[in-house]
C-alpha cells in the first residue's frame, strides 16, 4: 500500500487559525502533507512582511501536533504560469493530490494531470492575512487569530515592529 | 539583390483579423516577415491566456496562405528596455525594418538605428485582444473576429475553458 | 481525426545534412513537426557561434520543401532539468511524441509522461556540428555537409568570419 | 584613523538640486561617499527615462566639485528585499553608515546591523523627479531645478526627446 | 532563555550515514536544527540526480527520530557568493551558528558575522555521495551506506533507474 | 566640439600596474574614460576574490591622479553574448570607442557598429591577475605589481586573508 501525499499552498503572511483548520481537515484525508510556502522570495513589505524561513518556522511549529508527517517547502515565484506546476513538483516531495480553491492553481494542476480537491470553508471575515496584518499595524489584538506557536515566532523575529516600520510613509 | 525582411511584434492573445490585416499589408512591402510573439513567458491569466507555443501555432497557421516566407518567434520579456532591441535581434532572423505604432517600440528601435515604419489602421473598436477575450469569458461570439485557423487552435487547446477558469473569482 | 505532432530538438550549430535526414524521416511519421532550437541564448562562441534567430532561419529555409507544417522554436536554457519539459511545452505548439536519442532528454520526457521515440542513425563521422565548425575555422570545405539554404544564411550573416574571430586567441 | 564612508541611494530620474543639497550635507559628515543608483535596469519609461549609465554621468559630473572622493554605483533591482542589503554591499565600496528616510531602506539596513542616519529636508514641492519629468514632457522650464552638468548630460543623450516619445499614447 | 538554532548545509545526493553522524552530533549541541539542501535547482544529472523535493523527503524521514525540531530547507544556487548568506538566511529559520568545514562557506559566514563551528569527521572513503551514486550506477550495494528511510524514498521515486538512464552515453 | 569617451573593460582581480599602463595610454587619446568592471557578480573565489564594489574602489583610487574624468562601472555577466554590448551600453555613460584586444569583445563591438581600437602591450609575464593572486596565496611579494592605492584597498577589506581562506582545500 502506497502513501497518499497531499499538497496545500498559501502565502502564510502569517499562518493563522483558518490555515490550521483547513490543514487539519486535509490531514484527515491523506497520509502525509506537503505545505508549500508561496511567494517565498517576498518579505519586508506590507503585503508580505515575513521571510520564507520565518514562515517555515510558523508552519512547522503550528503543525507539530499533527499525527502525520508534514513538510514545509518554500516556493519562489517564477512568473511563468506554464512551468509553475513543475517548479512546485521539483521543490516538493512527490504528491498525489493538490488542495486548492484558487481558480488559477486549480487550472494549472488540472492541465498537468494532477488531481485537485477543494478545501473546506472557514471564517474569512476575520481569518485573512490582510486583516491580521492590519491589526498588527494598528496595535490591535491579532494574537487571537493565530496559533500560539506563530505568536512566538513573530515575537522572536520582532515581526510586528518590522511590519509597522515598512508600513510607514516616507515622511521627509 | 538582397532580401528585405520586416519585423512585426504583438502579444497575439489571441491572433485576430486586425493582426491579419496589418500583416498582409506589410507582406506587400517586404520579401520576408518575422513575427515576434511578445511576453512569451506569460500565459494562463485573463490578460495573457495562451502560451507562446499556442500563439506560435495561431500565427503560423493564420499566415500559411501568405506568399512570402514568415517566421514566428517567441520573445520573452526581459524587463530591461535598454537591451530589448538586442534581445529581439538575437531571437529573430536579421531584419531591415520594424513595423510599429507603439511609442516605446518606435523609440527603442530608433535609438538602435533600426528603420521603423508605421503600420496601417484597422477597426480597433472590435478587433482588440481584450474585447475578444471578454467575449470568450461571456460566452459571446468571438469567432467572427479571428481567422478560422485560430478557432481551430483554441479548440484544440481548450482555450476558452482555460480562460473562463482563470477569470473566476476565488470563491471560498 | 486529430493531428499528430512530433518534437525534435537540437542545437543546430549549424543545421547540417544529418539533421535533415532525421527530420525527413520523422516527417514521414507525423502530421506536423516542431523543431526546438536548444541553448537559444548562446551565440558568438566557438561551440555556439550562431544566434537563435540565425538558426531559426537555417531550420525554416532547410525545411521549406517538406510537405508537412513545421515550426522552429527557440528554447532558452533554464538550468533546471526538473522544469525543462514544461518550459519546452510552453514555448512549443502542443506535441504528442518527442524524438530523441539523448539519455537525459529521454528520461525527462518519460518522467513527464510524454511518448519518446528513437531517431534514426546517420553518418556521425562527418555530420557533426563540431567537425563542421572546425572546417569553417580552418578554411576547409564545410559546404558539402549542409543544405544549400544554410550556406546562404551563413553567407548573409557573415558567419564564418564571426566564428574565426571568436576562435582566435587573445594575442597581446 | 580609518576612513568613514557614507552611502546614499536614489533613482536619480534625473539628478536634481534636492539631491545635491542632501549630498552636500552628507559630504560634510563623512570622508568618502558612495552614491547608489537604484532601479539601474529601468529606463525608457515615463517614470524611469534614463539608463543607469546616463545617471552615472549625471551623478559624477554634478559632484565633481565636491572635495571628497565619491563613487556612483548602479544597483539593479533584485525583487528580494531580504538580500537587498548584501546586494548593495557587494556592488558598493564598503561603507559605515547609510543615509535614508525611506522606511523600507531604514528597516533593511537596521536589520543588517548597518548604522542609518536620516537625511535633511529640502523643498519637495518643486524638487521631485516626477514633477521635473512632467515639466520636460510639457515643454516647461525644468532646467532651473537641476545642476548645470545634468542639463548637459540630458542634452547629449537627447533625453527630453526620448521622454516625450515614450510618454505618447498609442494612437492608432 | 532563547532557543539556540544550528544550520548545516549539504547537497545530499543522496543523504547517507555520514550526514546522519554529523547531524546527530550537532543535534546534541543545539536546540533546533536547520538543514539546508544546497543546489536545490539541480537534478537529473549524474552529479545531482535527485530533486530538492526528493531530498527534503530523505532528510525529513531520516531525522524523524531526532528529539529536536528540524527543518529541511531547499537553497537554490544564486551564483553570487557575496549575497549567499543573506539568501540562506531568508530561506531558513533564524539560526545562531553554522556548522561547516567548507572553506568558502566558513569564509562567507564569518564575513557576515555568523558564528561557525567545525563539524566532526566520518569515514569519507565510503560515505561520499559520488561513491554511492557510482554504486547505484554499477548495480552494487549502495543500501548499506544510507539510512533505511532513504532507501524507501529512492525506491518510491525510482531513483536508481533515473540515475542509470542519465549516466548513459549518447549512443547513436 | 563633442567629448570623445573611451571604454575599457577588465575583471580587475585585482587592478595591477599593467592595467594602469594601458589606461594611462588610453587617457591620452580620449576626453573621458569609462572603465567597465566585468563579472561584477563574482567574488570570494580563487579566480575572482574581490567584489564589484571593492574593485570600484581599486579602480577609482588608482585613477584619481588622471587628468580626465573617469567612471568605474560594474558590469554583471548576462551569459547572453548577443545582448552583451547593449547591456554594457546601458550601464555605462555613452562612449565612442572601445579599447580591447579580446577577440570576442572585438567581435561583439564590431557587429554592434562600435569602433574598436587595440590596446597597447605590457609585461604579461608578471602583470597578470592569476599570478598576482598566486603570490598572495603563497605569501610572496604581490605589492610590487599593484598601485599603492590598491594595496590600501586590499588591506582595508582584508583581501589576502579572504583569498587564502577560499583557496584552502576541504580538509575533513
Amino acid at each position: 500500500m502506497t502513501t497518499e501525499r497531499g499538497f496545500f499552498i498559501g502565502r502564510f503572511q502569517p499562518v493563522h487559525d483558518g490555515h490550521l483548520q483547513l490543514i487539519e481537515q486535509i490531514a484527515g484525508e491523506v497520509d502525509e502533507l506537503v505545505v508549500g510556502i508561496g511567494s517565498a522570495g517576498d518579505s519586508h513589505s506590507v503585503g508580505d512582511p515575513f521571510t520564507a524561513g520565518e514562515r517555515v518556522m510558523m508552519v512547522t511549529k503550528s503543525l507539530e501536533s499533527l499525527s502525520i508527517t508534514t513538510y514545509a517547502v518554500p516556493i519562489e515565484d517564477l512568473n511563468r504560469n506554464a512551468v509553475w506546476v513543475s517548479h512546485v513538483q521539483s521543490m516538493a516531495p512527490r504528491f498525489d493530490v493538490a488542495y486548492s480553491n484558487n481558480p488559477l492553481v486549480v487550472q494549472l494542476f488540472t492541465e498537468a494531470g494532477v488531481e485537485v480537491r477543494s478545501t473546506g470553508l472557514y471564517d474569512r471575515d476575520h481569518l485573512k492575512g490582510s486583516k491580521i496584518r492590519q491589526l498588527m499595524i494598528d496595535g490591535d489584538d491579532w494574537r487571537q487569530y493565530v496559533p500560539a506557536a506563530v505568536e512566538d515566532v513573530i515575537e522572536e523575529i520582532r515581526g510586528v515592529e518590522r511590519l509597522r516600520q515598512v508600513a510607514e510613509h516616507d515622511d521627509f
